[in-house]
């Protein structure tokens, strides 16, 4: 879905920061054999990819510091996988290409590698050697928002609590804005705030964070789309999960309210406001219009054949 | 086993901060509900507690940062409970004599409140108003290592792994020290640092911050020591919760391990380090050996006829 021409190195650094980290604050093999089980799944570093490219659409350098956030992001983007494929949640055993985290180690193991990863989130960013006391509490407070009660957490209980009932267009957004849209809305918001110079951090940069917080939403809700489309259209081969899960699991989602054609047309809707929010700050810091943030919207276009 | 005569404002206002706080961030209200059944089920507030009498120990104010932290520390240590208690886990079906929060909520809801209250600690921290920027670094930061891989879940992880095999009571006093004992030493820590002026964080401040260091982890250790004599000799009706759950799961434990007088005794011998250690920091700062702190010590202490 996704190219990862770019931000190549700094993928690999992310990676190694990963194992590095995730090593030396372990004290069970188990456990770190788990949570790096997880992470190292070939997951796309969508979150990670975003907040690199928007750190560097305003210029900025992706130092040690914006790695770190990066891979605390991700930690908390595979917590919730781990946790969301649990026999009492989504209870999905196949996740790309492998069996999920509670096959491979047991149930037990599965919701502390979640639960030591959440944690490990903000210890990392707390203790980075590369990022400011202020930044560090803007980072760690900026990330337990997106990931808690009002964003993720809250988004999964809504969609379960939505399971095998029919809501609106507006609730099913309302549980994508928090389950998968608050983490891509924290990804774009901190590689602004990380991107722009800070001592320029005055009304006109104010402006530019609500402009991009617009062009997160968007994205965010067309990414979930997206998501939703390839449980319908996607092979389980092409995906490394299970397929029409979400019927099963009489799960809303936008062709079950839209029909696929209506999901396709909501998703170009939604690019198209996220093209035109990231276009509004490319007018106001006078950049041109072939970031790589770009093609992170182009990536989630329907393709033919798709 | 603790006496709440004294802090029983702060007590109140803490609880009232944590239903205000819970309230303002949830947008699900079964999962407010489910956080605030378990954070209300009549726990002994022990961590507070231990937090507060620290900062008064030094002459601090338990001012509204204070009361924050420690309803983090009471989120993080309930957030646990309800984990552990999980079926994948301990399988408890009874806690402070309530059916557990995956009795009451199911599986699912229980873990999202786990992890709800997990992240909502951070976020409480650092957006509190009434502390500093560093103060909130040093505090989130300490509170993710305590409850991380190297504390609080390595422990439980050395905990399942235990089960079912002899340990050393060197390897046990190692998984009791992060599973418990972390944690109790966060409390005494963060105590210290928010009780002692700041400005005179110097060398001799250091040696005061090692030496309750030490003070904590006797303590922690005799708080555990005390739960597994309690797992063999209290009642379910006194104790709100199942008992001889240990010896079904084959957990190591203190009296396992060296007999219920041998358990005693090493109660006793931690208590006695916990006071020996307390006692130098009074005479490094000059105060009298009647504080509340004597108070928790001395409640953990072994009574004629339990």
């Amino acid at each position: 879905m996704i190219t990862q021409k770019i931000f190549q190195k700094e993928l690999v650094a992310l990676d190694e920061w990963l194992v590095t980290y995730l090593t030396k604050t372990s004290t069970e093999p188990v456990l770190l054999e788990s949570m790096l089980y997880s992470i190292q799944a070939g997951g796309k570093r969508f979150r990670p990819l975003l907040l690199m490219g928007t750190v560097d659409f305003f210029g900025g350098t992706i130092h040690p510091g914006v790695i770190q956030v990066a891979a605390a992001l991700e930690m908390i983007h595979t917590y919730s996988l781990i946790h969301d494929d649990l026999p009492a949640m989504d209870n999905d055993d196949l996740r790309r290409g492998k069996p999920t985290n509670h096959i491979q180690y047991g149930e037990a193991i599965a919701i502390l590698a979640g639960d030591g990863l959440l944690t490990e989130a903000f210890q990392m960013i707390g203790e980075s050697l590369d990022l400011t006391e202020q930044e560090k509490v803007w980072l760690m407070t900026g990330l337990a928002k997106a990931s808690g009660t009002k964003g993720m957490v809250g988004g999964q209980v809504g969609d379960l609590a939505g399971e095998h009932q029919q809501l609106t267009v507006e609730q099913l957004a309302s549980i994508h804005h928090r389950k998968t849209g608050a983490l891509i809305e924290y990804a774009v918001g901190a590689g602004t705030y990380l991107g722009l110079p800070q001592e320029n951090f005055t009304c006109s940069n104010h402006q530019i964070m609500e402009d991009m917080t617009c062009f997160a939403q968007h994205l965010g809700l067309a990414f979930q789309i997206k998501d939703d489309i390839l449980d319908v259209t996607g092979s389980e081969a092409l995906l490394g999960k299970r397929v029409q899960k979400d019927q099963t699991l009489e799960k809303n989602t936008y062709p079950a309210l839209l029909g696929l054609t209506g999901a396709k047309a909501s998703l170009t809707n939604e690019l198209a406001s996220a093209r035109k929010a990231l276009q509004t700050v490319e007018s106001l810091i006078k950049t041109s219009s072939n970031h790589y943030l770009h093609q992170l919207i182009d990536g989630l276009e329907e393709k033919d054949g798709e």
